[in-house]
């Protein structure tokens, strides 16, 4: 029961000396260093009249000094330069920009799903379902989406606007536990996925609730995705890296994993958890079975959680390289491991970026955690609906004989087959230039070519106070609209230097953005050239 | 840049004396303490093999100690109740649960505004409006529908799928600060608004920024809504609570923020933030504009950031108390003072709860600040579109002599009006009654009953180790099948029971909820009157 007096009368000077010692707080925002911004700690101020309460001095300095580079300096000069083409069209070298900083495809033009879409737009307006018109309906729906419709309304309460359970639609989760079970040929539980805002938000609630301490240490591959980075620096923890190995197709190094986690631990670092990206963003890599089970065992062995960031699950490119997932390694070990393992609609063919739809599954994990994340979720009341359904369409697509299965399959076709062109085209030409080579794409939507800057160049940026990764991109976008992101804002091997590109724009266009691009380079070369 | 081998190497043990100390802690969760759960802090555990790593012991202890009672026990038991009725009906004293636990007025088959849902559904099914089917489109949807549709996607790139500006589209921000200017007679400046996922998510984020530290404390009302207290809980900040002052309708003491401020000042506390729910929640009450103006001039002087939570500023059902902004009341007397004020989707008469749709409007606040709320806002990506659109015909519904005026307008009447009687008529039923007093709703959609429980009630509760109203609520719950949340959960004057109910149930069913309730209160108070 509450009690004001009481418990204003009681309290004391809280200051944590840790926070306030700037040496205690560098050696746990190594996540920080990879973008190169350093966390200072925030002032006790009390403004005189007039002044702001709310400044850069004094707000949460763990949110001051978090980065995320795909919506950083470069999209956000691009932003601006797509600005001045709409009001002074002509004003600059090229006539748009071509936005690779980002894996948002339909922003590119991939077309929806359509049965998804047809779906989701009748939940949307339900009236068309009723008497007075549904016969008007069928002309424009088929009679799957419609069924499809009806069925899952009829398990919102009639309406995708009201609060689902916190966790999601019961009857979404019993879809994607089924969907998993198909995948992986092990079971999978309903009540052990959470539906989430995006992959992103379930990342974050798991990584929140990790965290128990500033001692924690979360291991991270480098490079990364810098959602990882960015959460661990707001939550004052430490990103612990490992390292891929770009020279095996970014396969993960036990011996890797073994040196880095023995050094944190003998640094008193609480390590309690390892996050793997599989497919890999930025790198596009696929890991294969065997280094899988080797992670698991790795993690058994040494009591770590596994986060297993899947996403990319279906964005599958070679024979050699298909997608396993580590729920099923880890139910072929018979393992105990404690795993989370991450998916979204925002990436596939699906590309529902804008819906903000995703879950986690959640296998192994203590009954009362489970608990625990129940009452979390609640606090944000519940999943959007739209991002839910479409998830729903996403697991449980049209089956043989249904209206729309053949389009659905062609439309999921179409662009797998252009996105997998798209990506060797784009390999082949960053490999046929001086100074760059570039693996190929196993899966995702990226590719993170290798550039040898020329040592000028380096020592340019290095005067200029910029990273030169950084340096080199901007001076691509200025030049010809391309906007990636640099490798320093994912991490990378020390003296290395990259960036990451999606392939996705689109197909018609995509031999001019490839020319636009070898043009800027071997400008860039040969100007250096000289110099050197 | 970023270098592993030195970050690493650089590491040491770095243990938060503070946060191992639960003395310490006990001080700063005074949120806690509202809703009975001490937090006490995660051990370092490093498990045995075949021992889990994430267990309620090593997880992170401020969520541990979060408690958000309006999806909490009760709620909880609600949906094991509606199972029972689902597998076994007639096995209970009733025949449905009746959800007064949370304002979800879709869930109880309040009627989504046509206008809205029929744009969203044609942006979903955006080829609804390609030529070879625009002709039958028309027979179902209205033309300004179709334009709405039409405009809007062209500047969504033509999809809902793709990851929109992180504040939130563009255009949508414009018609956003229209709305406000339009409502205060003030300039509001798009750049200044950003969309989120519902107005918790927009409370959440401006409580990480002005948390910097465990020392910051944030002044909130007290009874609150608990998306409050559970936020600094999970910050590990302090709820700084105020007393609402039932006897007057719910207005804020000015005494009592001064009282409450200079306590918590002298004990150490760095207060930085009012916040204040207006139209409140849960006690419907709305604040008048000199109180209003009293607030802002405190605020002012005493250097605190207001945080306005203005939800319900369309739930008025009073001419003595309309709803006045905390941005009209800070333009008019030409404060400085720091404001964020939330809206969202989820309540008025639009009642879109699924959709997860906010914003806030930041007014006062430091140009880098907001440069920083941009990079947080970047992290999550952007705000799911679904609930952009929503809040977009919100703000700007059709216009007089639009096709779909008048229905727009009747619909949100019809809603309003059932609204206000229900509102009314449940106050009545409730003063009506033995022990329980209630001042009428002003605002919102809920009402904050007194109960008087009798003393032998009280003591068996607290043997039990329950609070009195919880266990008063949970005993209503299993005689009617009303699921309420009970005051304990907001807060509430010490020595004092109350409970929070909704007034939403629908109105032809809203006789047999009141006299349910009736009949369970007099029971109850028959029962312990004999037992005084």
């Amino acid at each position: 029961m509450f009690s004001l007096l009481t418990a204003t009368r009681t309290a004391a000077v809280a200051v944590c000396p840790a926070v306030r010692n700037p040496a205690f707080n560098g050696i746990r925002t190594l996540a920080t260093s990879i973008v190169a911004t350093k966390s200072t700690h925030a002032a006790k101020v009390t403004p005189n009249a007039g002044e702001k309460v709310l400044t850069l001095e004094t707000m949460n300095p763990n949110l001051r000094a978090m980065e995320y580079a795909v919506r950083g300096a470069i999209p956000i000069r691009a932003e601006a330069l797509k600005e001045q083409l709409k009001s002074h069209p002509g004003s600059l070298l090229f006539k748009q920009i071509t936005a690779c900083n980002i894996g948002n495809p339909q922003q590119l033009m991939q077309k929806p799903i359509t049965f998804l879409r047809q779906v989701t737009a009748l939940m949307e307006y339900s009236d068309l379902l009723s008497p007075g018109m549904i016969e008007t309906t069928r002309k424009l729906f088929p009679e799957d989406a419609i069924e499809r419709a009806r069925h899952n309304l009829s398990f919102v309460g009639g309406t995708p606007g009201a609060y689902t359970h916190s966790l999601g639609i019961f009857e979404v989760r019993q879809n994607v536990a089924r969907f998993i079970e198909q995948r992986d040929g092990f079971p999978a539980n309903p009540n052990n996925i959470c539906l989430t805002t995006g992959a992103s938000g379930a990342v974050e609630r798991v990584l929140d609730m990790l965290v128990s301490d500033p001692s924690v240490g979360i291991m991270i591959p480098i490079p990364q995705y810098p959602l990882y980075t960015a959460s661990l620096t707001r939550l004052n923890a430490h990103a612990v890296p490992y390292y891929l190995q770009e020279e095996k197709d970014w396969q993960l190094s036990q011996a890797d994993l073994e040196r880095s986690l023995s050094e944190s631990r003998a640094n008193g670092i609480d390590v309690r958890a390892l996050v793997v990206i599989n497919p890999g963003n930025p790198t596009g890599g696929c890991l294969l079975e065997s280094n899988i089970a080797e992670i698991v065992r790795f993690c058994e062995r040494n009591n770590l959680v596994i986060l297993a960031d899947e996403v990319y699950q279906s964005n599958i490119y070679t024979g050699t390289n298909p997608f396993v997932s580590f729920k099923k390694v880890v139910m072929q070990l018979g393992s105990s491991v404690e795993l989370f393992s991450f998916h979204s609609i925002s990436k596939g063919m699906i590309g529902e970026c804008g819906r903000r739809g995703g879950y986690y599954e959640a296998v192994n994990i203590d009954e009362q955690v489970m608990g625990q994340l129940l009452k979390v979720a609640s606090v944000s009341l519940c999943p959007n609906v739209s991002g839910q359904m479409a998830i729903d369409v996403m697991v449980n697509p049209p089956k043989v004989g249904d209206p729309s299965h053949a389009q659905y399959e062609q439309e999921m076709d179409l662009i797998y087959q252009s996105m997998k062109r798209r990506a060797k085209k784009l390999a082949i030409a960053f490999n046929s230039l001086p100074n760059m080579s570039c693996n190929d794409a196993q899966g995702a939507m990226y590719l993170f070519p290798n550039i040898e800057l020329p040592k000028a160049f380096v020592e340019e940026a290095e005067a200029k106070g910029q990273a030169p990764d950084s340096l080199y991109c901007m001076q691509m976008l200025e030049a010809t609209g391309i906007s990636v992101v640099p490798g320093s804002g994912f991490g990378q091997y020390p003296g290395t230097f990259h960036f990451r590109s999606t392939f996705l724009p689109q197909e018609d266009l995509f031999d001019d953005f490839i020319d636009g691009f070898k043009r800027f380079h071997l400008g860039f070369m040969q100007q250096y050239s000289t110099k050197n």
